[in-house]
C-alpha cells in the first residue's frame, strides 16, 4: 500500500485514504480536527461516497463500561468481517494529550487489523464545534468504507448530548448500581436512547435493574412538554462487554434499526442533524473568523479588557466589533 | 418591597431587581437566558455596577458532593451577613424540566432568607453558548449586589470546563475515592483548579487522598505542552460539606485569592475570559439569526435533507447560505 511521505492536498489525502492508506486517513481526520483547508478540499471530494454508514452513538455516565462494551461490538463486527471505526470523544486533558477512552479500545482491538480504526478525539476546543467536526469524521469514515462507525461519549455534558443528536441511533449504557446524581444525567440520557444497555451483567442485579428501567419507561411517556415529539421507546437489553454475553444480539439490534430506517422514504432526522451541525461548524468558522480578524486590526484585546473593567459593556463591545464589519 | 405584577421593559426590570426585588430578578435572569431584548437592555444598564463580585467555580465530577459543600458555604457566608447567589449549572433533562443541582442546594438553605439566591440553569439549548449565558447572569446578580457567587456544574463536559473558565477562581470537589474513568477527567480538570477539595472527610481515606493529590500535583508541573502557560499549582483542601469541618477555612482561602488579585495591576484573565464569552454569544446570536433568517425565506431545511441525502456537500450548502447573505 502506498503511503504518501510528505503532505498533499486535502484532494489527494482524501484519495489516498479512500485508496486504503490508515496513515492518509489519519492525517484526513487530523486536518478535519483542526479545521484546515486542506479539509474543506477532502469533504468536497468525499462527501457524495458517504452515505450509508451506520453512525451509532454510545453514551452513558461514567463507569457504565462504554469502552468495554465497544471493543466487544468491535470484535463482533470483525468475526462477521465488517469493517469498523471507533470515534472515542474524549473528555480529558488537552495539556497531558490523554486519549483514555480510545485507548482502552484500542488495547483490548487487534492493533495489525487494518479494518479496525480507532481515533480519540478530544471534547475541548472544537472551534466550529464538536457537533460538527465529528459530523465530518464520520463522513470522512464513511467514504473510507467503514460501514459501521461507533461514537463513544460520556453522557453528561451538553456538547456530548449534541454529539449523540447526530448518531442514526444511540445507545445508552449503565452499570446495574448507579448512584444519585447519575439517576438526574440518566433521564435527560433516556430520551435520546433507541437501545439502554445494561452493562456488565456479569454482576448482579442486572435483569432486575433492566425490569425496573423497562417499568419507568412504560410510565414515562405522559409528562414532559407538549410541544416536543413524544420521545421513542427505548428497546432495554442486558449485556456484559467482559464476557461479550448479550453482544451479538445488541449488535443485531443496531442493524434491525439501520435497515428499517433504510425502507423509509423520509430523510432521517440525524442525517439531518449532522448536515446541519456541519453546515453550522462552517459558517461559524467563517463568521468568527471575519469578525475577530476585524476585531484583531483594531485591537479587540484592549476592547475586552475594557469590557473586563466594567468601562464597556458586552452589547457595546459586540456593537463595535459588529460595526467594523460595515453592517 | 415593591413587585412589579406584570412585565415591563428590560431597564424597568434592571431597576425593581436592583432596588431589592427577588421577582424582578429571577425575571431577569429568565431574559437573559432566553436571550430576549429585555435582557440586553438590562445588562447594558446593570453592567457598570457589576464589576468587583468573586465568581467561584465549584465542579468536579459527579458523586463528589459538590452541592452539599455549595450548601455549607452558603451557611457559612450567611454567617457572616454575607449575600450569596448560586448558579447551578443542571446537566438534567430540558423535558422533565428538572433542576436537580439546584434543588439539593436549596433543600439545605433558608428559603426565606432574600440574601441567598440560588438558580438551576439548564446545561443545554442556550444559543449564545452556556459560557456567555452564565457570564451574563454572574453580572446581573453582581450587579444585584451579590459579592460571592457560586457557579456549580458537573466538570465533565465541554461546555461545564468553559463555564469553570470565566469563573474568577476554580476549586475542583472530589471524594477520597473515586474510580478510573473519572481519574481521567480529574487530570483536565485539575488544570484549571485554584483549589482542590477532598470533601467527605467524614468518611475513611479524605486526608491520604489529599496527600496523594498533593504529591501528584508537585510532581506534575513537568510535562504537558511547553507552548502553554505553566499551570498554576493549586492548594489542596480537606473538607466535609456534611458536617461543614474544613468549610470556613475553604471559604477564608478563596476570599484570600480573591483580595490578591484585587491589589494587582493586570487585568484578570478570567475578567476577560468572562468578557470574551458575553461578546462571542452576543456575536453568535446576531450572526446565527441573519444566516438562518436569510435561509428560512429560501428553504433550508430543503437544503439540509439534500446535504442529508449527499446530493449536495456541506461546504456548498455552506457556500449557497454565506452567498445569500450577499458576500
Amino acid at each position: 500500500m502506498a503511503e504518501p511521505a510528505t503532505g498533499g492536498s486535502g484532494a489527494r489525502l482524501a484519495q489516498d485514504a479512500r485508496g486504503g492508506s490508515r496513515r492518509a486517513l489519519s492525517r484526513l481526520l487530523t486536518a478535519v480536527e483542526s479545521r484546515s483547508p486542506a479539509a474543506e478540499d477532502a469533504l468536497r471530494a468525499l462527501y457524495p461516497a458517504a452515505g450509508g454508514a451506520h453512525v451509532v452513538g454510545i453514551t452513558g455516565p461514567p463507569g457504565g463500561g462504554k469502552s468495554t462494551l465497544v471493543a466487544a461490538l468491535v470484535a463482533r463486527a470483525r468475526a462477521a468481517s465488517r469493517p469498523v471505526a471507533v470515534l472515542a470523544i474524549d473528555p480529558s486533558s488537552p495539556i497531558t494529550g490523554g486519549a483514555i477512552l480510545g485507548d482502552r479500545i484500542r488495547m483490548q482491538a487487534h492493533p495489525a487489523d487494518p479494518d479496525v480504526f480507532i481515533r480519540s478525539m478530544a471534547s475541548r476546543g472544537h472551534l466550529g464545534g464538536l457537533a460538527g467536526t465529528t459530523a465530518e469524521s464520520a463522513a470522512v469514515l464513511a467514504a473510507c468504507g467503514f460501514g459501521l462507525i461507533f461514537i463513544e461519549t460520556v453522557g453528561t455534558g451538553q456538547s456530548e448530548v449534541e454529539v449523540a443528536a447526530i448518531a442514526d441511533t444511540t445507545v445508552v449504557v449503565q452499570a446495574p448500581e448507579m448512584g444519585d446524581e447519575i439517576q438526574a444525567m440518566k433521564a435527560g440520557l433516556l430520551e435520546v436512547a433507541d437501545v439502554v444497555v445494561v452493562n456488565k451483567a456479569d454482576r448482579p442485579g442486572a435483569d432486575r435493574a433492566a425490569m425496573q428501567l423497562r417499568s419507568t419507561l412504560a410510565l414515562g411517556g405522559e409528562g414532559g412538554d407538549p410541544s416536543r415529539p413524544r420521545p421513542k421507546r427505548p428497546e432495554v437489553l442486558v449485556a456484559s462487554g467482559l464476557t461479550a454475553a448479550g453482544v451479538p444480539e445488541l449488535l443485531a439490534a443496531l442493524d434491525r434499526l439501520h435497515e428499517a430506517r433504510a425502507g423509509s422514504e423520509q430523510p432521517h432526522a440525524a442525517r439531518v442533524a449532522r448536515a446541519r451541525a456541519q453546515v453550522e461548524g462552517i459558517l461559524a468558522d467563517r463568521t468568527r473568523g471575519l469578525l475577530w480578524a476585524a476585531g484583531a486590526q483594531a485591537g479587540t484585546d484592549e476592547l475586552m479588557e475594557r469590557v473586563a473593567a466594567h468601562e464597556l459593556d458586552p452589547y457595546a463591545a459586540a456593537d463595535i466589533l459588529w460595526n467594523r464589519l460595515g453592517r
